[in-house]
């Protein structure tokens, strides 16, 4: 029996008269880093070979050939002995050469009426439905350490920042289920994503589908899609579900970016308003005292890394002709990297999470400055009668009037208080106040502690450990 | 009556001791671009004030004055009257200062229980989803002319390529449905983003929601959203709808960009496949021969235009403190540009496949060269029995006996062809025929024009033109 | 006589059956925003038109009429008089349609050995010199600005941080040298870009030259390049430069994107070291408190708007065929606004270093905070003998002794600090002094208020106002 | 002695209360991928301690032990002996705590008046200005494998597209001369960038000097760096040759995916321009006829890749306060990629280019098609009296005569000729012959063989193989 995988020194097939060059060799294979997608490969066979045996195409003793070889070839790479080939340019090729060799016709009967067009995208969207289920998990996992944090906190006083000016004073529970609001979004996304991930591309061969009575739902049916690609050109030239895929991490990490940013000023001196754990914290070689947030530092400049992926796959796919061309290989690395990096980022942070120590103490004192209840002020005034514009005016000139004394709104006497409008009551000091300020806004998607409570509540039912 | 807002000039409020300078002024200034937003803004005011009234805030006579002020600056935006000032920065106050030179009192009560952070953030939504619908009409639109066109081509043989080397022939119908399908998966999308686009801020007011009882589902309900924002914080701070818009349109265009390459590579005369006509083409300054595919060109290069403007957002958000910041005015021009882009290349490339003149003779031709059956004969010999990856040698060595003699196929003699395999029977012939391959792909998702017709019927139903 | 551009209603040119549709007119016209390009092209245009007659292909009464025509035409262009119309495309047509009705036979001469591809190509890079110009000023005129802040505050101590966390005491004027550093890079950059944007590409006709002896030095020589381009089909289809320039926009911007962070932080009440003067600030329409700062806020986000459309441009070019396409018409909006997002932030930047008020007291309390000195004792030791790593593992301890306490290093006690190290003296309290500690680090690069004052001598001379 | 590398496992320092977690480590650690700094970090500590002790810091003791610890850390490393530890987080670590096992106390001493801040950026200088050199190199050579190409084609007839039509025939050998000019520009870019790449950050320490009385030029000398960083918090803060490098890298990809483009097109058997040899090819393993140009179209991929990168290191950079942050650690991968990326690509290219076998005849037909000499026949109307204008719309006619007769404008017969114009003569046919057309553009840029032959010379005498 000849092999043709055997005869790859002299030439890619027998229509070449010479072999690839060894810097061709190495520039083209894509056997380094799509190893990983070995066990969905081999699945995708077995479900390729089951079906094509259920056709009549080939026959029970083929397929198990093909199943015992295949069991071989798992326990291979799972030992690490597996030998994989730089010269058998892929995973798919790696896998049919070490077949074939365990399996003799059965295993050359194998690529029947498929191409590793169709199988590369069978791969990638298995691997990636995989890894989308990992992501999802992990995003759960970190949100359930959030509103844990946050359900104990529902009543600790933060100011609340816009421009990084003090705003007004908000509950440090809400401000973190902020963030599992954007975490949750991020998970209906995989979600919308995982259902284009999880149709079924093989049956489509090289752009064309085959000659053979193939049955393209029970492959689906044996794989576990949703449904089956529509259009054989389609199935082999769409990478979409990769980048639906790395546009929703970006936005993951665009909120992973904006929390660590958050982390290491509330974690500098000049805040204070957090401590992380030192065992997510390094020193310096030089500063003896240095104690370094690395972890979220590191995690904001990977979003850079998430969207440079991003962008490399749009960029990839822009202007490419139907079906498949060489170019879509470089879709595999962004992709993977991405996977990796959201998964590992947000383990950590959840752990992280765990870790930060809260000085409830230095977040109120920050509220107390930059008069952060000059809008309860405002209203005040407007209940008892005043426009709002005008209110707004009013507490605008008190508030000028105590930055250039250098002293807080509360600090100006009833009477010059009233001197800027004659609606000042003695309730008004009252209105001046960081928890009436905060229990007021009792409304939905307010920071009235009630509310934070009702949102905790709210998650910990979602998320399913209430 | 004090007016505010004609005060600018001294200070932007009385809590400044000196005015905005110009060249600040140009450069925060947004109202040059978000007039656009005026309709928005107006019907988000009104359903504000409606709930106020409802909710006892503000009174009955407040509430018709408000609406009769607005009735009049519609009026007067709609017959281009309206003066927008720069001074007044924004959208917001040039509405709400013109609103109260009509309404007085009213038109100060109207900022009652909100802030600009929240207005702007329901106003951009409001316009998103009108765009999204929008977007969406156009893909149906665009989807329509291509199944129409392919109904006319599901039997007109064209040469599949992958690498851009004949591969296998197919169908030119089955080709543009491919593009059918993507433009469904971006309908798709749309249509999962609208969902989150779709969720009510206003009630946030600045960041921590507002000390007045508002009722933040009736606003919802009168501006038609699905939902309110549970966290205020997030409300007033997230952008992600706009990015997943942006990344939804750049693989929209994504998808342009390869459907322009095609018709680019179609009309230019080493290929002949098409014709486009003179309407959507011009000619040169200096060579008086030229028809030039602009529209196609023309499109493919605003792929980067859409994919930099999702890079900017990204890069808008990476790394911003909570809540609101005064990057955000970036999120406009680039979401503005990105729908117009979108919904003006959806709509001219519908216009555009209607006068696509197909020349079937020259796709035909091309079919027959590069040995596009090939793949046609080794499974021929599969299906005498021989393995495929034998077939497959078998029949590469007849391809390079036919490359070194420059003939076809079809063009070697039985005899040579059998020297090949014993296998080859005088019906081997048959398998070579365009037609016949075409036909025997005959599976969901093959390039049978059965499948062809099969799809379009699909389409033709999903589309609702049957 | 035959007006050619009058016909352009009932087609493109003679060789058109049909005019092209108002939709693919709109779309496919660049005249709304390549009318900045005019004088340049009429500049162009002389030149060329000067060379044609010095080389005897047109007449000296050819060359007066075109002279006057243009004349005229920049007057009715200064005057806005001049009218634009979009069935002629671009700037190019209108132009010569303009010159054609008031020169005659003279106007139809004019584009004799030359294209719209090398003439466009010609006008871009007349305009990009000029902006590069106004960008290099811009970029000395902030950095004078920053020198002479820096001048003041040779002494002013300030925390310099890495991490965010205190880390050593830096002279604030030393601080903002780092910043006058980056921008002089910015400047070597845009010099180096200028001298590859400095060559002409007049003369290489649509793409292979041209059949007139035309003299291409000469051109260049009356449009002030440097040399021409060297081969015919680059010059056509060559934008690196316009890439090279948004790619050195972009390091600006992400110079001014850091620096404007800073300034949000340091004006953030948690930090309070500056303030901005009003006029650069603006409020808020609900908290009437609040003074938000603006301009470092929109100018960081404009970093991403600027790198958007360096990827824009990137994503443009990739994959296209030479010679000239249509996609390249797309190259302008982006390049355009960047220029103008650029020169605008330096321009008012600039302006606001002008406005930044130095709360000097805050800085050194802070300074005081964070164990700042650490390194100072760790050299201490040292100096008396101990090896570097020793010396650091020493202080951590006394620094986790202090934190233990919440104490500072100066406030232990010598005996306890002793125990530390035997080698600890009376002296070491001093190594422990900011002023010290600043004044130490006396060599090239170092922030000792010495070397800070020979910088600033060093910049000043440099920039020209010592 | 103490080695305090030995408890990075109970702790980072002794300021630390608990080890750093097992997956922070994971994530934190950059030893992975920063190993190939390791030779030039060994070189900077060499240089380093080569001045402490010319400056009296270290004694001659210490240096040799340093020299003799460091040579045996080469030893092993060249070997893959040296073990590399995870916990000891990078490159500079590892290789401090093994100089300390080799070399004791004088090990400890090595990093007195530095740190790892100033130490890796010196670090990566060296590594960049090293892969510097290698990119203008292999620019070098793929320049002249090109200029060889065009040196053999200067008479080689080829169609000239723009719009990918048909637009004026052009010689092959000035088609591969601009791309010699494109890769000329890279050069000339990679050696502006080196000039900034190439000043030395050591004495940086953390971020604002040392107080030991260290000789910053005298490093610099003995590093081969050109100047020292004048600011020492600008020179552990900056990656702006980081960025520069893979902007300017970015461009380098864009012209090959130019180039790629070409050569998949001209390969494609619609144009038939060229062959590439086998071993630069694979095949199907569907399609035995299938001959792929793998190597373009991977290259053409890669181009995302690279501007990914620096999507990446922009985003990385944005927003960042001084001085270092952890951030900066994402600067690394990045950057190592594109190296590799590019000088790979160049070293594949040139080698591919020698491979290109060109079928002249093929090109010749196709410069047939298309109306090619159109313009010349307007030309030749010009050069009789005409103005261009209207001898372009004379032109225009007989081309659409032509178009609508299915013929060649050569086809026509002189008499229907002049019934477009009475100007047209006998001499009229010889203007529409290719050689003529392509030896009429004769003037410095222009198509004509003798301009070719002229711009070889001028490139072999630049490249030094004349």
């Amino acid at each position: 029996m000849h092999d043709q995988f055997e005869h790859k020194q002299q030439a890619w097939s027998a229509r070449f008269s010479e072999p690839v060059s060894a810097l061709v060799q190495r520039y083209t294979a894509s056997v380094d880093f799509d190893q990983r997608l070995a066990l969905f490969d081999i699945a995708g066979s077995i479900a390729h070979a089951t079906m094509l045996t259920e056709q009549g195409i080939l026959n029970a003793d083929d397929l198990a050939a093909i199943e015992r070889g295949m069991a071989q070839i798992r326990t291979e790479i799972d030992s690490g002995a597996f030998e994989w080939k730089l010269e058998l340019e892929d995973v798919h090729l790696n896998i049919e050469a070490r077949l074939t060799q365990l399996a003799g016709d059965a295993g050359k009967r194998l690529h029947t009426g498929r191409s590793r067009n169709d199988q590369v995208a069978t791969d990638i969207r298995l691997w990636l439905r995989d890894s989308i289920d990992q992501s999802i998990a992990q995003l759960r996992a970190l949100q359930r350490a959030l509103v844990q944090l946050a359900a104990q906190h529902a009543d600790t006083i933060m100011p609340g920042f816009t421009h990084l000016q003090v705003a007004q004073p908000v509950s440090f529970g809400h401000h973190l289920l902020a963030y599992v609001e954007m975490f949750g979004r991020d998970a209906e996304r995989l979600r919308d994503c995982r259902a284009r991930v999880n149709r079924l591309p093989l049956g489509a061969a090289a752009l064309a589908g085959t000659t053979f009575p193939i049955d393209r739902p029970r492959v689906a049916e044996l794989l576990g899609f949703d449904g089956v690609c529509q259009n054989s050109l389609d199935a082999v030239s769409d990478r979409d579900f990769a980048i639906e895929y790395n546009a929703a991490c970006a936005l993951i990490m665009v909120h992973i970016s904006r929390f660590s940013e958050e982390l290491v000023l509330w974690m500098s001196p000049a805040f204070g308003f957090i401590d992380l754990a030192d065992r997510f914290c390094t020193g310096s070689s030089i500063m003896p005292q240095k104690k370094n947030p690395d972890v979220p530092e590191l995690a904001r400049g990977k979003t850079g890394r998430v969207t440079g992926h991003l962008m490399s796959l749009l960029m990839l796919m822009k202007g490419q002709p139907l079906a498949y061309n060489k170019d879509n290989q470089e879709d595999k690395e962004p992709l993977f990297d991405t996977a990796d990096t959201v998964i590992d980022t947000l383990r950590i942070f959840t752990d992280m999470v765990g870790g930060i120590r809260v000085k409830a103490e230095a977040m109120e004192r920050t509220a107390l400055q930059g008069y952060s209840t000059a809008t309860d002020l405002a209203d005040y005034l407007v209940k008892k009668g005043l426009p709002f514009r005008d209110a707004h005016e009013t507490v605008a000139k008190a508030v000028r009037f105590a930055v250039e004394r250098g002293i807080g709104l509360e600090d100006i006497s009833l009477n010059d208080l009233r001197s800027f409008s004659p609606l000042i009551g003695e309730d008004a000091p009252e209105a001046l106040k960081l928890q009436g300020s905060l229990a007021a806004r009792d409304h939905l998607g307010g920071t009235a502690p009630n509310q934070v409570r009702a949102q905790v509540a709210r998650w910990q039912a979602a998320l399913g450990d209430a």
